[in-house]
């Protein structure tokens, strides 16, 4: 089985080697990152400028490992059309420092790339631990083995994905393991204004999360309880329900 | 009324200005918008590095404007969050210049700004012209009109927005407005690897577009026959219909 490997905290991220180190045991493991932190890139590609792709040592290992210049999404693109010549049967993103929960999904670039990887036809999986602090990779990155195994027995149907976050304790801690939808997760964005030498003002991004809607099947609610949240996604983002409605405004181009 | 546009193409860009031209007539208009070329930049934000917003003259026009050296989906953070007092009734983006058909929404700045509008709360259309050469914003700034009036009338659910791509041709040749889904709209990736002076290699996207799963619902189908393609998103990515197969799965943290 070769299982390509990406994330968006870079390559020498300590959630990247765990999780490398991990699928290595059932796998071929190739690793094609971005060369530095590239956390809430969304699905942005890089079409106005070239990208670079150096083989790199990947800390004590002797795995084949590229950084790239590019965002989580190129990694994959490139790795997938240019890098590798071997089969890639799955394709990992993370493990993520912070979750990945919610309407943040959306920011997400480890998410990204998982999502990059089922849109050209492979199996996908994105893997997150909920926290920053005193992270422990350590279940998300053996749960990433049962998630491996169990997905190529279990095909995923066309265009979709598996999006996981792990709570940040002991194995032992853990609750099980939840099949979950996205919760709302919403921040209250503060912008803080400050002044350059200069008089110049700018302003940083801050913001602190609201959890609106949490339902008791969600992935916030999951995490919170200490479960592993698995949450199946897919990227048509059509409202389908909304057509007929719309369809009654019976607009013009007038 | 009073409505905020923003797009990816850079707030100097020809599709923004035409659209401010057209709303100008029907509300006042606030331009928040990239101080350069954001395209494909999908729903990054900026969180480690500060955002400047420099207040700008808009070609000929006395609208107040901010360059932002950020994403299309900081520009909608920022503006709403720090730079303007005045409550916002509609968020649009565009007009971008080519087209954000199908799979495309996903990478997509201007798409995704309106996301960032509609996760804020608020109203939020994006418009395409679905072409890149001999561009002619008119019939796209008209119907951006028509819309905003539309959608005042008729309030979208909540977490839903609009995605307009508007067939690059003369009013009369419109051959109507389809309420469409997205389409699959997927490329053939090609990395064209050159080598640089100093004898490294680096890598450009390429690659052609694909047609698949095209259907006769499809914004895809609707623009290649002169219809603009009005899509209704949203951006719940949950696929409900795999929970349930997915917890057959069992799967354990061993």
């Amino acid at each position: 089985m070769n299982i390509l490997i990406t994330n968006d905290d870079g390559i020498f991220a300590e959630g990247i080697y765990k999780l490398a180190c991990a699928l290595d045991k059932i796998a071929k493991v190739y690793i094609v990152a971005p060369d530095r932190q590239r956390s809430a890139t969304g699905h942005a590609i890089t079409m106005h400028e070239p990208l670079r792709a150096e083989k790199v040592k990947f800390f004590d290992k002797d795995f084949d490992a590229w950084a790239v210049s590019g965002t989580p999404t190129d990694c994959v693109k490139l790795a997938i059309e240019a890098l590798l010549s071997e089969k890639i049967d799955i394709v990992f993103s993370g493990i993520n420092k912070g979750p990945n929960l919610g309407t943040d999904v959306l920011y997400s670039g480890t998410v990204s790339a998982a999502i990059e990887g089922a849109i050209l036809g492979y199996p996908a999986v994105a893997v997150s631990l909920a926290d920053f602090k005193n992270v422990n990779y350590n279940v998300a990155a053996k749960f990433s083995i049962t998630v491996a195994e169990k997905i190529l027995k279990n095909p995923l149907p066309p265009d979709t994905l598996l999006n996981i976050n792990v709570p940040n304790c002991k194995e032992e801690e853990i609750q099980g393991v939840n099949i979950t939808n996205l919760g709302a997760r919403k921040y209250k964005n503060s912008f803080i204004e400050r002044i350059d030498p200069r008089g110049q003002s700018y302003y940083w991004l801050g913001g602190e999360v609201i959890d609106t809607k949490d339902n008791d099947g969600s992935d916030i609610h999951s995490v919170k309880n200490n479960c592993i949240a698995v949450t199946p996604i897919h990227f048509d983002l059509t409202k389908f329900d909304l057509i007929e409605k719309v369809k009654k405004w019976n607009m013009q181009v007038k």
